[in-house]
């Protein structure tokens, strides 16, 4: 069950262990990833074909979906399903459209203008797991910040079922999204096919989306070959949540094991302002984890995790921001008092009421958020994922005698005389 | 000199093969910065001590320089300089202070509110290349930023020179950006030291900056080796200018020996609207680089180089979407109506009196941007690059029951009860 530490009796080096995430840098993964995306790079489709039937056991006659068979196995869901699935689509939609503001021009000096305009990141690639663990949400949580983005080219792969089909719930999703085609790609060869290109699979510019460990990999890869980017690097997911005499031990068990149900490695950390509340939370743990189905997995992460008894909230916000969570949920009465001490966390969940599953399907927020200690420096997926900012600016003739001696100086200084001269040249 | 090519004339993989950049594996430098990254994660400050004296020819005594000292460095340069620096300070600073704006909460449905906030990445390292080329600017571009994101350490290394001091003119950019403190290491080990951290040097979460080969190299290991991340990856500086029958070839030849100058490895392609203009522009650069001081690598740069010979502006933003410059000069007059037409690029530069080192050093603009295609997926950096946006939501009673049935659905066909049971035990 869950390891308890009091924080007072933790020295520093203690701390720097807890907050560390398993690393498990199994190299086999990294041979067979390279081996992978060697072969796609080399075959293209043959290899996509060959790999769907080693894998997803299923014998691809062509490698994607279009339009007709997205709309009809999107019809194979109930209409109560469709409707919850379009409630997530507009609050996500809802929530990301805010994202993208254009800015004002900076006149820095008279005459010497400056701006930010934003464009879509043309080509872009969602990948979408599959098979034992459908995630409809994930294209949801992609596809929208894509298409406010305006990218021209969503390519979307997600490994195929054994019928050579994807499942009606992802259909359903497509369709709210305006996405004609679905590729049967999953695992490292859709990464490397979405980073090369194949005869089908078109090349993209920037890769998003989680998976198994050997999509992860092989993102990370394809980021150290090519001058494809990827979203972010990915880890087990993970949540912090902070309890006080006011929480609810059950909602609290309860978002520790929604946490807990996703993999063995995930990690659900508990930070209590007193051992009472860690002693209740425990005992709702043992009798809600006792009717899960995904019982088995829970408790192994749950093994995986710990609770830390802090004096006050103050701390906790203190350990929480050295864990860097990629969830972080206050089940707290008096959370507005301390959320402006929250600096590292990828998504934030406020009070008695707000689980972090709201998040993960339909509140609107995002839910593709860093990891393993990222959200120190990286932030979850945005619309600013899927753009650039590129700075323009225009130099008149009183701009550039306001601007030109302050260039030349500096030019000079560095020694570089040729940016010295394309000043002086237009200076005269 | 500068080859030429008919656009109308080349094929796809001809394109294909002028946008690609020079991608030199050098491997020899990878097993030398493994080795150097090892040595500073087990040895820490002594090898840092031992790396300067190997590298930088200087023993040092003390790995650092503080505020004292810095003052006294920075009272070594002239008033006219030190007024030139900060000219360039107050202009990047303008620009740059109107990219953080709060995003208002949106309550996506009734008792259902998101926003996203902004917190600083606490610990960022700035890596400020030294030896032949000190590149004050580059100080000035990564520290304001960082500045004004409000990061908490600011950690500055350098190369030391080879009497251990800085020179004055970084020392003068220390004093404007008020940090107290400069580290005197430079090239790869730099980048070890504020990745594991060491005795001397804080670890920090993100690291900043261009470099050398080694520099740059050892900031893409730790990517991927550490969770410490990287502003961007780095290749050769680039220009792409356009010009059509306004321009004027001194300047276009201006331009492209400014960048030329930077090193061999550089590019400045032209991308014009008739073959005469580009005679022209030939004639020019034969001339202007003849009085150079850095004149050998800006031939070798130019040899490295090409032109491109397009029969509107039209078909010239396509073939410079298709490259993604790292910066882009229009020299034409009508700029206005084709900037809407630019997709890919870091920094543009509009009209005949806008040249590319007012950018680099003193309109206000970031001069840290994507290289190597790059452009197509990354921005260059800002005062986003030194934040995250971290994303909030609190449900009230009527929020619970309003969302309720949606994540219940939505959690129970993608199998996850427990997150199910997350929602379904706030709503009783």
């Amino acid at each position: 069950m869950l390891k308890t530490y009091t924080y007072a009796n933790l020295a520093t080096e203690d701390i720097e262990k807890l907050v560390l995430r398993n690393s498990d840098p199994n190299l086999s993964i990294q041979s067979t990833v390279n081996e992978i995306i060697e072969e796609v790079r080399q075959q293209g489709d043959s290899a996509l074909v060959q790999y769907a039937a080693k894998f997803d056991q299923v014998q691809l006659d062509q490698l994607y979906l279009e339009k007709d068979e997205i709309e009809e196995l999107a019809m194979t869901i109930s209409r109560e399903q469709q409707r919850a699935l379009e409630i997530a689509f507009q609050n996500i939609h809802k929530f990301h459209s805010v994202q993208t503001k254009r800015e004002r021009v900076v006149e820095t000096m008279p005459g010497v203008k400056c701006w930010r305009e934003i464009r879509p990141i043309e080509k872009v690639g969602l990948y979408i797991p599959g098979g034992s663990a459908v995630l409809p949400s994930t294209l949801l949580m992609l596809g929208v910040p894509a298409r406010i983005a305006g990218c021209k080219q969503i390519v979307v792969c997600s490994p195929p079922q054994k019928n050579g089909k994807i499942n009606g719930f992802v259909a359903y999703c497509l369709l709210l999204l305006k996405i004609d085609r679905i590729y049967l790609v999953g695992g490292a060869q859709a990464v490397a096919a979405m980073a090369f290109g194949t005869s089908t699979i078109p090349k993209v510019d920037k890769i998003f989306g989680p998976g198994n460990q050997f999509v992860t990999k092989a993102k990370s890869t394809i980021q150290s070959l090519t001058n494809v980017s990827i979203d972010m690097p990915a880890g087990p997911s993970e949540v912090l949540v902070i309890a006080d005499e006011t929480a609810n031990p059950a909602y609290v068990a309860a978002d520790l094991l929604a946490q807990a149900e996703h993999g063995a490695d995930s990690q659900a950390i508990l930070v209590a302002t007193s051992a009472d509340i860690v002693d209740q939370v425990i005992k709702e743990l043992a009798s809600q984890i006792a009717v899960l189905p995904r019982q088995e997995i829970a408790s192994m992460a749950i093994d995986n995790s710990y609770a830390v008894i802090v004096k006050d909230l103050r701390e906790a916000m203190q350990f929480s921001n050295l864990y860097a969570p990629e969830h972080l949920i206050l089940e707290i009465d008096s959370w507005q008092t301390i959320t402006s001490l929250i600096l590292n966390a990828g998504s934030v969940f406020l009070g008695h009421l707000t689980p972090e599953s709201a998040g993960d399907y339909a509140s609107g927020t995002n839910h593709t958020l860093p990891t393993s200690g990222y959200a120190r420096s990286y932030s979850g997926v945005s619309v600013d994922s899927f753009v650039k900012k590129i700075t323009f600016q225009s130099i008149s003739e009183e701009g550039i005698q306001q601007i030109g001696s302050t260039v030349e100086i500096l030019a000079e200084l560095e020694g570089l005389h040729a940016h010295k001269n394309a000043v002086t040249i237009r200076k005269k």
